[in-house]
């Protein structure tokens, strides 16, 4: 039964947007050869090239956790390490997935403020260890937009590339919601990435209206040598591959990815407005991309719970994770922040 | 440009059929819970376990080479051995994945006669080595149907699992094509398999009218321990699970699949009696799944290309492989086998 | 040209001591099976089953680093998680070891008092994560003597034993020092292992008068299954095995490796007492083991450098650790007291 | 109890020679830095360098499997494949070392004369499949001396380097039986090594008389960035490297290594020569190492370890085994001949 009370539990709930599923019915038409040598694949890569204003080589994985594993292990070797944000979801909720697909790379957290990394914090976990007892930092991965819903600007993106060159580290960003980055910042989406110095993007299909599916995009094309055979040894080589960079053609053609991004960030920006007067509500993250967290009483969120809402709670006492999408109904927004209102009122 | 000419390169040039595509749409209303916690997941996994008249445990991944890899990882650890027919697609088109998803287990190959192991042929090569210096074999893992269009009965399952029992092994089934191997032996699924003493099942989707997706069921529950765990860190947990799911309840709840794969058989049947008394034409194998594989002239092979026929020649010169698939049209049976026996004839 | 000046280095900086050096010599006569199938080997397996009054399992292999992460390795897979403290070597200096053995399982580490584990911080990190998006704990390791020179009491490792069986856990012990932990307590090697749960012992041959090797102890004889096999296959077994486990029986056999731990542990707490009025040092950690943690001021430890003194400094400003081992000379034990009352004089 | 019986099972069979046990006891002189900061393996390494006379990066492992798997591993990624013989050792030998140490590169075997790979063979394997459904070939394995006894000339290894040129692949050498190899051919180390195209040697000297202990050497020293690391994580870094060190100075400073080699060899060759003439027993493959290779009849084998003798018959039916090492005695080489005479006489 599908619950529209589910719409702020996350972005991963959402259905397929038209533009996604009208391109995989045009895509569904008798035989196509396939694992990628089919037309639909050549149009989806194009696209990301066109769009990217870059002849960045272009691939294609099932899911997230894959996408930025396989991305991570070739940037790397087992014995070196990764850094990135304790919040990072490489870190916290991929079931230690780019440490099997890397055969033991680890992961090195620091501690952030609004979920980014700076220049400093990479620096100080960069030099911390020098001897071969421990994984020689290899890699920086960014979060866009980060776990907390935060954003990084391009001019922080090229700081910390900057940082990657000195200590000899590569750049990869996760991009699951790399489209509301964009969106809030208004830049293209070069800016965000190979101009400022990244190496290596996976931008989140899924979380923005496709079934399934990520894009791997190598900026440094050195870095992709060979990246069709660990994807294919990884599982992650699709037969039916129009299937996966059909959407894609259908939600970048006609800037479909951008406008629901915009949407998403509108509806959170929305609810961020509607509730900043609510007594004992306050802010935990700047509101930035599609996420608002909300930092309330345990009552409260227990009543909203009560009352049928559907969002997360895994961030400390108190805080609560609403997340908008590309479907989002402001009309659900109006009532969720007026639900807000009461229950912290009782 | 979909071709006609390419329906008989791959079942993986199909499209998706229409009972999985409507399930499809159904699935697509407003939001559901993520990871496998909605309703579709629930009702093809208990689809499945109708299906097999057992309480099996039911897992989906993304594609056949991530399924089989998993499953074989969970049926061994990294230092045993799996045993297979040299023309298994574990051994042949995956690109290493059994011993990248189990961390450096072996496969051992063996000659089969039409793609199938026997008993005598697992005792030989399980029993070769039994030193430390060699993995050690723990699974068996059977094709079926096989490689080269050929079915397994039930009895010489029985036989294989007997084996296996006796000297330690668990075995396992790639059903990328099972469906085919039911319909061409008016078997259960479950005659097929538990009841053969399959441990686990990978139960092949996309080749059979799905877009994408393999379901994998263990009915040796045991070896199902954290398998959940498994497939997310591997990357084949998909965040939106219902559109994995949804296909499975759209081709198993009124008999698709079955349906489907008796077409698939029928056309395969059809061809190969349409070419049976063309002279210079014999078959290489029985013809008792999808697959017709015809031994030609390599220049009649070559005039068939010619006329625009897309196929697989990879078993040996003037071998050629043609594969018939859930919506392969009659027509274009008869009118394959009319040019054969024009380039035969010429 | 070696220096009496490193002999607080480390114990790994300590040469092999007579009795493991006899035993060599007497094991170097004429041709003996290879792989462990010779009588030394057995002798020596034989003696550890003495020793701990159990039938264990027993191996051999090359360094701590793979004693330890082999027996993890085998006590979990690889989307597991291994419990242990922030300051265990297998954290922080094994290089990621235990994650490429064990193909990607995540260590999880926790504050510590002293370098120990309890069962409450054992119980908090265990059941944080509850779900598949993170690796599922499986294993606890705990460190004896610890990094910091402190060491469990029996009553400690049965609590936590019980923790461990309440939540699931498998228990494995890095015995690097074990030999000075049963040094100070007086208490026998079973007591301190499976007596108090223990499943998996790696003792430590090398920090206490070996060249090479460490050994591993299954007293849950059913975890140990094909360990010998992932030996073989993690390049752990010698092939010229009787230079591994002679040693073993020459320290074994008369008790030299309860003596040697005795005089480490004497010759520390004799370092100990003997600056203990100095003013301006002080203990950071009790002294328990073969190791002296002092603090002291930063200049005086730029002093004791400048005089020859080796020793390392990673504990943080203003932190030394001195080392003892077999070998370590009283005198120089007196030499360097008095010379850390001088520069921290001066 | 020593059996001069066992002297032609196995040169892993031998003791320590008295050159690699005295560097030993000359080594153990008070503390020494650890993880090879010590003058031991800088004088070891700085010996390489002289002997094949050129600036190579060199490294030490415990063991062969170990060795080889490391250098393997550096040489390619888990989706590539690694081209050797179907005798090779790391084939037949080490337990999936080679597929655990580089997470899943598969081993592609081809049949060979008399143990060597060819240019023709090479090539045939290599270009065998071009697809990503396959591991891609990335490097050639040679052992010199072969599993059968046999020598690579140093014309037959320059052109199997220009065909890995041709094809983008990487040189790896066995050389577990390398000094036998220089002793049969009077070649020097570098003629048989870089100066014909090797990339990597793994430089054996456990069957040459030390306890323990290989030689890494990588004389395309780009290959070996961070392989300390890639060490350190395999559980293959000695804590107290000295003794792995020393030997190895203990038998090149004064060519004990090739002294011992020529006395193997000569022992076999004087076997081999001494039954020449005995009716029914013919040599499988020529004698140019340390093995003899003899096709006997089963029931003289069968007589053979009736009078004690120790060999392998993993050849096949009727096949044996004698190996030579650097202390066989050549009356115990005569008494077995004249044994052999006698059991075919019967």
């Amino acid at each position: 039964m599908p619950d529209n009370a589910q719409q702020f539990a996350s972005d991963n709930y959402s259905g397929i947007c038209p533009e996604a599923w009208q391109a995989m019915a045009e895509a569904n038409q008798g035989h196509q050869r396939a694992y990628g040598d089919d037309e639909w694949t050549a149009r989806a890569a194009d696209h990301f090239r066109r769009l990217f204003e870059t002849d960045c080589d272009v691939f294609f994985a099932f899911n997230g956790t894959a996408a930025n594993s396989l991305a991570l292990a070739s940037l790397c070797q087992s014995y070196h390490s990764v850094i990135c944000s304790e919040t990072a979801h490489v870190e916290t909720d991929e079931c230690g997935a780019p440490e099997f697909f890397s055969n033991g790379s680890k992961l090195l957290t620091t501690r952030t403020e609004h979920g980014k990394l700076t220049p400093a914090s990479i620096r100080e976990i960069a030099l911390k260890r020098k001897d071969i007892h421990f994984p020689k930092p290899r890699v920086v991965t960014l979060t866009q937009a980060t776990e907390v819903g935060t954003v990084y600007r391009p001019e922080e993106i090229q700081a910390i590339s900057q940082t990657c060159d000195e200590l000899g580290l590569n750049l990869h960003m996760d991009g699951a919601r790399f489209s509301n980055a964009c969106a809030f910042l208004g830049c293209t989406p070069a800016e965000l990435t190979w101009k400022a110095g990244v190496d290596v993007l996976c931008f989140g299909g899924t979380k923005n209206g496709m079934a399934v599916g990520e894009a791997i995009l190598f900026f440094n094309r050195d870095l992709a040598e060979d990246f069709d055979y660990r994807c294919k040894q990884a599982g992650q080589l699709a037969s039916k591959m129009r299937y996966l960079s059909a959407p894609w053609v259908g939600i970048l053609q006609e800037d479909a990815w951008l406008r629901y991004a915009n949407h998403a960030n509108h509806c959170a920006q929305l609810l961020a407005k509607l509730v900043e007067d609510v007594p004992g509500v306050s802010l935990m993250f700047p509101v930035e991309a599609n996420g608002v967290f909300l930092q309330m009483s345990e009552p409260a969120i227990a009543a909203l719970t009560a009352r049928g809402w559907r969002f997360y709670t895994f961030i400390g006492a108190g805080g609560a994770r609403f997340m908008c999408s590309w479907d989002t109904e402001e009309a659900r927004v109006r009532q969720l922040a007026a639900d807000i209102r009461e229950v912290m009122a009782a």
